[in-house]
């Protein structure tokens, strides 16, 4: 079986990217609809970047490991922000990693850090490059030799599983879907699907914080990790494989969203579970996304916890094939590898009636794959696809993005308003009249939930970039000012520094500052995410 | 009505202290049986105190809220363990905070903290008193001017409450009780019910990782808190009110566990519920404590999340009155705000039953306030009427003291066999035969239990804390070779400090450390907790 491959520049997988034909179809649906141009943007070629050498030359016995090949480099070179795809796709990518080392083991992996420490060169430790927030761009200013990018696929076994404890030892560079495979023998799963999960992988999950399958109780990755194994450059960390424990501030939390700037996550143990054999649930309409919201919060502080528990406002719901425009959807699923949910089904269902929900259909428990029927059937396979959807779009010259945020309840409805008008408004001045904003909840919490803001509108020609940055800073802000947080799973990175600064403690910053000078004295981790650019002593 | 008075040297409130009378007919029914003299030790007296005058002055500004009253300062020197007990009954107890501080406001207790790292004070911060782990004893060493202990009972109100969202603003010094009925006239409650809940507060729960009522699912404080305002010499730390974030490592993780030593806890929002309703469950009996345990870890591995899930081995149940010694006993409770449990009770009765376990009863739903059972009720009582109950047999002579931990369920077995023996064999070197080591689980995970072990047997006369340290010796050693914690929610203290060193990755060590720098530049804050003393610039 030929291996896929994977595209050097946007989403997944080539062989899974819309083609030209299907993009020149949705484009003149769209013309006229969105004021487009009809056009479609090439895919970009690596042949066309202009790769400068590479400013480092590794030392001899570090030569196997490390890359200065372009493809390589510019493969390395990007997430899969918004703006990392249109620099890719307007040719205006423009830095580069000098070197892309690729270790196989934790020792060579200490190596390249410790010859990056003593020679000054930036490390950006990269994962499945899935970063929608600059968490792996090689910006990290002047003040560095170069930057190596340490790519962890080679590291993606599974070591060891417990089966009496339910727990599994998994190497970092493990992406979702290898993950599982390696867990199916075993009759077991880790359950942790963020949308990015073909192409994420465990340490970027955990170096994240990332959100994961279960829209109702504990869902960070955080709450799946029972020990870590983290290499720094004064050498390796290792926590205690426990259940739980009350002895001192708990050790994985430090590196539990420390996006690279501590140190290199190479394995942990992570909580697994066995695979779910029944399921229910169902979909419920609602006049309003505000009744929904109501109901939805009724049923979480109702201790209901639903495995999927969506919220979709009406456009998007119209926009994702599960509603026609003129009702919120809310998708409900209760899966157990154990016994029958009908009790839970029937509970959630008629509580979500009693808050103003019209449920659809009879909710009855399953052993089979369904996921509870048509509409969340054709919402789980649009969610799956939008990735591949937002490249062919923006190819049609569209703007695409998404922005996400927790709040508590009380603030919710004044979140929601604010956050879509600044977003019209700031698109307004770019003459994108009639820019789309929607908005769902990806998981919620008995005291808030988990908005999920979905932008698109035609872009600005010739000023995409401006105009992107002008509707982020205005959602940014509308989330900071009513109370939310920058960001609910998809990280920190360079991009959302300046609200992370604003929502952070100073005090606690400077705690971590000086965390990070023990853990990283040359001061070469990641530079310039979650913390300004701060270059050491060198060893 | 008058304010009952709390016991100076031991546990909780006088007027329920086991009477002399009493203490005597317990005396004769425990002398043949455990080889004791038969004599009760008088309850101490703060007059019999050598109490030294005090080595500080406070400043004319901080005079109105700091005292040297020795019986403030004898009710402050110690906490609830084993050992502080002791000594206060064999006349030992020799070091005393020089004054006592009772700020009513976060305005005053900075100006304590700031005059404390002035001079080179150091600084115990003391919520209520009830650490088993010697966490706010003034055994700081030579380094320093002074000791201050920092009582917070006068900052123990709720301040805020948000019905909406279901959280609570609350002052760290608020105790158990208090906390409660403060919020009960909203039908509200934070149900975090440590076995210390009569007299500990808010802030300590926050800064020990205190384990609550839930026997399952999330019930660390940890998963109750939303926000935390800290006051560090610093100046102050406030997080912000999420549901939940994904914007670096969580700031509140690094004060959850700091047992004082980087800052106050002074408020904190936490998340709260509704009262409950509805109560299901009821009593399980197995063949033997392997049986059951091997029964619960089916139970929360199918998802099965009861509010109540203790594991009782033989003789405990036996000596609880639930059991006649034959048979472990399980508790198993649901409770719900909203609905009938009828499902979940079933559900749990059934795998139980289908893993061994022999149920007693019905297990029907009912909106009494009834425990399920008289098994449970009994089991109830004496949980909270243990503290007093120890007190008790220690002035009869008895060692009685509780370790406990936390293990995957792969190494359980071991760890429990190999803990109980060493225990025994560490009791035997003083002549104890016949002690008795009893283990329950307290909480259960997915990956694993946390067994609760009680030690029982006779004080060796005159060498009662050298056979303590024995014992403890024993135990934590045991704990630590076979994959335990050294406290599941006991914390760290100044008591299990050695075992904490180990358990502790020695970087993370190094970090923790920079941090308090950071944030405890003159090094007062509760020193020997955590990290050894060091005394840093005096301000």
């Amino acid at each position: 079986v030929a291996e896929r491959r994977r595209s050097w520049w946007g989403w997944g997988y080539e062989d899974a990217a819309l083609g030209d034909e299907e993009l020149r179809a949705m484009g003149s649906l769209l013309a006229e609809r969105m004021g487009l141009t009809g056009s479609v943007l090439p895919a970009p070629r690596v042949a066309d970047l202009r790769i400068g050498r590479p400013r480092l030359r590794p030392p001899a016995a570090l030569e196997q490991l490390v890359s200065d090949d372009p493809e390589d480099r510019a493969r390395h070179a990007h997430g899969q922000s918004y703006l990392d795809v249109l620099r890719c796709l307007e040719g205006r990518l423009e830095r580069f990693p000098d070197l892309v080392a690729h270790p196989r083991s934790e020792s060579e992996l200490q190596a390249v850090l410790e010859w990056c420490s003593s020679v000054g060169a930036a490390v950006i430790p990269f994962g499945g490059g899935t970063s929608v927030v600059g968490g792996v761009d090689p910006a990290v200013g002047d003040g560095f030799a170069g930057v190596v990018t340490i790519d962890l696929a080679a590291m993606g076994r599974v070591l060891e599983v417990d089966e009496r404890s339910l727990a599994a030892r998994i190497q970092a560079g493990a992406l979702g879907p290898s993950l599982e495979a390696q867990l199916r023998p075993f009759g077991l799963t880790l359950r942790h699907f963020p949308q990015s999960f073909e192409c994420s992988s465990l340490g970027g999950w955990i170096a994240t914080r990332a959100g994961g399958h279960f829209a109702t109780g504990p869902t960070h990755i955080d709450d799946l990790v029972e020990a870590l194994r983290v290499v720094t450059p004064r050498g390796v960390i290792e926590t205690r494989r426990l259940p739980a424990s009350g002895a001192g501030p708990q050790p994985e939390r430090l590196f539990l969203g420390s996006e690279g700037v501590l140190g290199v996550v190479t394995e942990a143990w992570v909580r697994v579970r066995r695979r779910p054999r029944w399921r229910a649930g169902g979909t419920v309409r609602f006049a309003s996304f505000e009744v929904g919201a109501g109901a939805i919060r009724a049923l979480v502080q109702a201790g209901i916890q639903p495995a999927n528990c969506r919220l979709i406002d009406p456009l998007e719901a119209q926009l994702n094939g599960v509603g026609d425009g003129t009702t919120a959807v809310a998708i409900i699923a209760f899966e157990s590898a154990e016994h029958p949910l009908d009790a839970e089904a029937v509970r959630a269902r008629e509580c979500l009636r009693d808050h103003g929900g019209v449920p659809e259909g009879e909710w009855r428990s399953s052993s089979e794959e369904g996921q509870g029927g048509g509409a969340a059937l054709a919402w789980r396979r649009s969610f799956l696809r939008a990735p591949y959807l937002r490249d062919g779009l923006m190819r049609l010259g569209v703007l695409c993005d998404t922005f996400e945020t927790a709040v508590v309840w009380d603030r919710f409805e004044a979140l929601h308003a604010r956050a879509t008008q600044a977003v019209r408004d700031a698109l307004d001045g770019f003459g994108a009249r009639g820019a789309t904003v929607t908005c769902r909840f990806t998981h919620v919490y008995p005291d808030g939930p988990a908005p999920y803001f979905t932008v698109i509108a035609p872009a600005a020609v010739g000023r995409a970039e401006e105009q992107w940055r002008a509707m982020k800073q205005a959602a940014s802000n509308a989330v900071l000012a009513e109370g939310g947080t920058i960001t609910h799973h998809h990280a920190v990175g360079r991009d959302h520094r300046p609200w992370y600064d604003r929502e952070r403690p100073p005090l606690f910053a400077e705690a971590l500052r000086a965390a990070k000078r023990v853990l990283d004295p040359a001061g070469v981790l990641n530079p310039g995410v979650l913390l300004d650019a701060a270059r050491g002593e060198l060893e």
